[in-house]
């Protein structure tokens, strides 16, 4: 039998664990998404600032032009509060897409990929699309990336290596010695991405800012950060890329659409960035109820790493999977970790005040 | 001198025409964006139904949570309408997104894909993101896709097939007997990709639908639509496929983010769909300045095409690139076409009535 052509074999070969649902999926998804606490995916409970929704509802009357390609004044207010030059931003429909476009720019077929586990699930969707060989670390009994593990995966063939910090699922962040250590050690022929999703969350939390650090490396570099946690705006997809060099910063630019950021988006992102009160609200009260949670799972047995995120993942007793069912029939969605060695660990999205009440009532019953 | 490893060979040898602008380029452009009518990137000048403006409006203050992943309430929508199943139908943040898919689902660096020329840019950069060998196609003299000289490309080493009708920039249309031709034709080791983007307007003037025809053909194959053009929502990005398979639609899932197309543009364009009065009104409107404009550039002398799209191009009796930058000082915006044997033609978008007055005044003296 002949092989097929359609599609290529790196899609045809992709893990099925890997694909986003179908329209047909949702339909059969048990409870109606309305009426349950979606403690799962990361949000934030709150809204966005309100000055932003403003921003958003004018935008929303003129999107029949299409939005600014080049991003300007959004990309220009991020270069300024940063400190990088305005063509070194590069803005991504969430950074999803920008992850997903770190491979593209960076990996041919076979390649070596260094990425942590576990970690976010985009990472392993990047090497999947992109037929990349991926060599995967796990953390450390801290919660945070072993950048030593890292440094040592490294091989010849490595073309892309990524390090998140705070890492998500677990929360730990890294010191600028442990940063040092990386830009130090990974080799010109690799591509060094450091994912700072949860940003805002790690310099809130005492945490060490990395820019400064990762402009000594020596080889193509990027940090990736968001407006969908801090900033409360998961739900209008921005993400963006602070590029190294014009080199890395041409490679993104080159594989991406040209209106990429819809108008809503752009204007709400550059909106958020004015009411920084608002943000250090969610920061605030994500603390609060972290520390909560934090407590209450400890009480019921459980043992918690150290987050700083907006989510806590914790080792109870018996397998995720249970708990997530169980909690499920309490309507509460959480999830739990990947990879082997974590079939116990659940992770837990900070919402709030009201949340946490009910899921650790919940829990309670379920534990 | 060994070879750098960053970027990949391919996106290292990118043309760099095909990069869209950085934040730097916007800053340096000539000419405030709000003192021009945009006329060169077919853009609907009339916003969107008020109900999709209030539906984006609602869903702009709870954006802190994440889009519908699998889009349900609109590829339900869509699927209803169209006659699909819902699992068939893929939506992309635009038809940008999908168009390089298409390409990364279906082309190995080397292999060949067969697209029109002048056709729309996103055929060629998709063809260059993916290291593809492009066989370009030159359209005919009544405006449309030479399905003849489409065919008689094909090699077996072609793995993309794309076809468009309406064809942009030019406005031709295929009747059902040329779209059967291409499936009889085009072998089942090509994915056939048809590009329907400005559909509503070929359906509006007469034009023939051809889902029915494809849907006969053997190999992978699939549609594209959007909701930039007839629904007046460029601003959103929201473009669909119809997949004419599982295998396809399950490619395409394979590659795309989880929440590719935001909150707000969900909402919009399901809101859309429900007022197609509006959308008959952009049609009729854009059928009556239409044919001023191609009823003005005879008069001046130019040979515009017979398109059927919400844009004409036509042939003027000096280089295109001049006409553009004398319209440009008349603080009119339109384009050129590009490719060899079209220097002395322009395409102009269909704008609204006082645009009308304003371009023939201006063409008036420019030619």
């Amino acid at each position: 039998m002949t092989e097929p052509t359609f599609p290529t074999k790196i899609i045809r070969n992709m893990p099925a664990g890997r694909r986003p649902p179908t329209g047909r999926d949702a339909k059969a998804s048990p409870v109606p998404p309305e009426k349950v606490r979606r403690l799962n995916l990361n949000e934030s409970p709150h809204p966005p600032s309100p000055v932003a929704v403003k921003a958003m509802q004018d935008a929303a009357a003129n999107v029949n032009r299409y939005p600014d390609p080049s991003w300007h004044n959004l990309a220009s207010a991020i270069a300024d509060r940063v400190g990088v030059p305005v063509e070194h931003v590069i803005l991504g429909n969430g950074s999803d897409e920008l992850i997903v476009n770190a491979g593209r720019i960076s990996l041919e077929p076979g390649d070596e990929m260094v990425v942590p586990v576990p970690s976010f699930p985009g990472y392993y969707k990047c090497g999947a699309v992109n037929g990349a060989e991926m060599v995967m670390v796990q953390i450390r009994d801290d919660a945070s990336c072993d950048v030593d593990g890292i440094i040592a995966a490294i091989t010849d063939k490595t073309r892309l290596v990524i390090c998140a910090t705070p890492n998500n699922p677990t929360g730990g962040m890294l010191p600028t010695a442990e940063i040092e250590k990386l830009v130090a050690a990974v080799p010109e022929s690799a591509f060094l991405l450091l994912d700072e999703a949860y940003y805002e969350f790690a310099i809130h939390a005492g945490g060490d800012d990395h820019l400064a650090t990762m402009q000594k490396h020596k080889g193509p570099w990027a940090i990736f950060r968001t407006f969908s946690k801090a900033y409360g705006l998961a739900g209008i997809r921005v993400g963006y890329c602070i590029a190294g060099s014009d080199e890395v910063a041409d490679a993104f630019q080159n594989v991406r659409s040209v209106f990429n950021v819809n108008v809503v988006a752009q204007a709400g992102a550059l909106a958020a960035m004015s009411d920084m009160d608002h943000v250090k609200m969610i920061l605030d009260a994500t603390k609060t109820e972290r520390d909560r949670i934090s407590a209450g799972l400890t009480e019921l047995g459980c043992a918690p790493f150290p987050s700083v995120g907006n989510f806590i993942a914790a080792k109870c007793d018996r397998p995720a999977a249970d708990i997530v069912a169980d909690l499920q029939g309490h309507g509460i969605l959480i999830s739990s970790l990947m990879g082997a060695g974590y079939e116990n660990y659940i992770r837990i999205t900070i919402g709030d005040a009201d949340d946490t009440d009910a899921l650790l009532a919940a829990l309670k019953e379920v534990l």
